[in-house]
């Protein structure tokens, strides 16, 4: 099972392409510099380049190189929507309590950390924003002695506000307020837009935690269905706002949670335009926006249009522990303060300046460029590995940013498909946890699929784990 | 107006008598002690003491002291409760947004705060638990490379609980469940035990910010009389039971704010069993508890009856930037976790392994000590103050702990009391903050009344600020 060296090199290109390193069109680095860089020869490199033409991704000129093809769909994860056949049906969610216990039964120090989008400690900037917070420390103490009353923290809200005009929003920071992290923000967007027994729209799949918020609210979810590679489907969506009084639509444009996808611009623009014509509020989550694996950062739908609101926070990269995040709104800012303010008071002092200390030296943009390589090698690795140790037939993501994959599992011997509430049991018991695929719908849609977290070290007990649930996948399927 | 050192004197006295410092029926200590105490001569100790006798507060015995006589209620600051006067009627809170933009307007630095019940940092543990962050973060990183999912840091968790247990409460650690703050404690407390509609009996006057709370969540508020000295008043909360389908009861019964009144244990027991027997969830807030007057530490409700939802937190001994607190419930423990999971996903890591390692210490106890002679001190000169330079016929609040003062304005030459809401706005103007009584009810009962926060350091920025308040009190009764 063990992939050959040009195997490997090819897999790892394949990602790039796919995750926007090189766009169609473009001229992949000669073989010397792809030698170099991978630090094989350049007769691997060659052999590697092969297999990736042989795959229809990139096309050789003669005496000028390789250049990347058009995108095809030959690897999506699920199949295209047929709207003859779509069912668009709000519903309560209900999952709620149990999710909550799996989530928590998983995070003992001991498990590997597979289920849960939190990135392993070589991921984050830990050091720096460790720096930066004994630097606070050391300081005066006015970051504990007062409350930073919503709307917060105002230096920080003032460079997050920086920030967020490089990347085209019009915010000044004034309207930035500050919240607990991204999931608050979520919180306080959908409470200030809503009232309950609203429908909102979601991606299907999405990620559980806004599942949850939406049950702790008392609204409905209509799932729309959403495709790896460009997002939620516009034409689903068109038809869910003509069918259904949609009060508001979450979506998270860039690296989309669990499928990792990137909106194009001009997908972005029709979303909004949609969205305003039929009056619905949009919400859009960021949080993994600065975690593309392409350096040029993605655009947030607030660039397109300043009436949606704006969700993130620090806790993919510098620290889940902070709990800081934020929240724009243009039109519904006084009541998300209120929100805020009502909830808690405030945010936590001494985080909000630790933030702002860091960003201000400059540090964040250094890390991001090395995470952002990071993640892109370990991204290739790990789809190698699935590929590798899985079942055939499965259907792994390709993201084009965030450290989460989505896995499809093949139908069985028995045409039953997986039961990834099982594979979940079995895993844990191994000592590995993934998130099954029903945490991420309110339906059994994707019972036989699942997310796993690749922001872990490449180490043996990491690559363990993989080659493990392929096992225990194969297992399954094979009625074991 | 000033007042002479015998009558300074009277006044401490008469505080630490109504403070609980000495019972009905104890006996003070010798003049020569209060003279070394208070630093002046004996003669001037015996003309307070005949001062406070002449108010019939004690009683001398021939060549034995000075004893406290029995309590009387001259000095209420409410009248009584009559009965077959009081009218119950649950009501929507609706004052909202506009407190909050009357809070946030006085927070400015510029401004001698005495509005927000935010302690001056001289009250606080300020350097300890400084100490404590910066040992942390000197620490290995864990603090910030994870969450500490709800319910929160474990050993932080035994520790609130040891300390509970030594108040004859029943919680083991894997009870408690971290919040960020008290108020997010009290807003978990009742969306997990209440739907949108339902009743929740409060004391009255009672602090905003659970009124905010009570709308947030869509509840109606039941207003019932509170004394303050006695506490919420049982008969008119027994009625409130029998006429209404209460779903809740929130009450601070030590230190309540703004009245400061400390609840007996024998009416604390009444109050549980009264609830009981009609089911009534009783939640108590109990952030002031550590901060009572007299050195014996107030029980909880908690320690009366274990289905009591027990909220607290650091905020007024610690720091409030933490935003760490903590709820108990046996009950309904799991809804409340659920929620504070689906809020924010966790409570600020580095603030809970900071207060870990601050209680570890032993510190905290001594703090309290310290403190609560600070506040002894503080309470005494400033009601004292306030009588000095007040219109005659002022009442003020003589709490047993806590740090707030509640003042009742007499009526005016027009017959016409107080606004409070126009005297707010000439103090703010003036660079002072207070609290308007119309903010601590859904009524215009408390309009001629206000709370002042007296957590400040003593020095002439602080008196002209209580002198100018009592010259703004008197210009406006003067119809000025």
């Amino acid at each position: 099972m063990k992939l050959k060296r040009y195997e490997w090199i090819a897999n790892a290109l394949l990602e790039e392409i796919e995750g926007g390193m090189y766009r169609p069109g473009e001229r992949l680095p000669g073989v010397r510099r792809l030698a170099e860089h991978y630090q094989v020869s350049v007769s691997t490199v060659v052999e590697a380049l092969k297999l990736v033409e042989d795959q229809g991704r990139v096309e050789s000129a003669e005496r000028s190189g390789h250049y990347v093809t058009a995108l095809n769909d030959t690897k999506r994860i699920h199949e295209p929507v047929d709207l003859d056949r779509v069912m668009l049906k709000p519903s309560p969610v209900t999952q709620s309590e149990w999710v909550m216990n799996l989530v928590r039964a998983a995070l003992t120090p001991e498990v590997v950390q597979l289920g849960a989008a939190v990135p392993d400690k070589s991921y984050l900037a830990v050091k720096g924003i460790n720096r930066a917070l004994k630097d606070v420390c050391k300081g005066n103490s006015e970051h504990s002695d007062h409350y930073d009353f919503a709307p917060g923290y105002k230096p920080l809200r003032r460079v997050i506000a920086q920030r967020m005009q490089d990347l085209d929003c019009t915010v000044r920071s004034s309207g930035v307020v500050i919240t607990s992290g991204c999931q608050n923000a979520l919180v306080l967007a959908l409470k200030s837009v809503t009232k309950p027994g609203d429908i909102v729209a979601i991606e299907s799949p999405t990620f559980y935690g806004l599942l949850h918020v939406i049950e702790s609210l008392g609204l409905q979810a209509l799932e729309i269905p959403t495709d790896s590679k460009i997002g939620i489907s516009l034409p689903a969506l068109t038809l869910a706002y003509e069918q259904w009084d949609v009060r508001a639509c979450v979506v998270i444009p860039n690296y989309g949670n669990p499928l990792g996808h990137c909106m194009e611009d001009e997908a972005k623009r029709e979303l909004v335009e949609l969205s305003k014509r039929h009056s619905v509020q949009l919400i859009e989550d960021d949080i993994y926006g600065d975690l593309g694996l392409s350096n040029r950062r993605a655009l947030p739908l607030l660039a397109f249009d300043p009436s949606v609101i704006y969700c993130s926070s620090f806790s993919k990269t510098l620290s889940p522990g902070l709990r800081v995040g934020w929240v724009v709104s243009s039109e519904h800012q006084e009541r998300i303060e209120y929100f805020q303010y009502v909830n808690s008071l405030s945010a936590p002092t001494l985080a909000q300046r630790g933030i702002y200390e860091f960003l201000c030296s400059h540090s964040y943009d250094r890390y991001l460029r090395e995470v952002r390589s990071k993640y892109r090698q370990q991204l290739s690795k790990v789809r190698a590995l699935i590929q590798a140790s899985f079942p055939s037939g499965t259907r792994v993501s390709s993201p084009a940013g965030g450290f989460v994959l989505w896995v499809a599992c093949p139908k069985g011997l028995d045409s039953k498909g997986l039961d990834s509430m099982r594979l979940y049991e079995a895993a844990l018991s191994q000592g590995i946890s993934i998130a099954p695929g029903t945490m991420f719908s309110t339906t059994k849609k994707y019972l036989s699929c699942f997310r796993i977290n690749i922001a872990q070290p490449w180490d043996a007990q990491f690559q363990w784990a993989v080659v493990t649930l392929g096992g225990l996948v194969a297992q399954q399927l094979e009625g074991k």
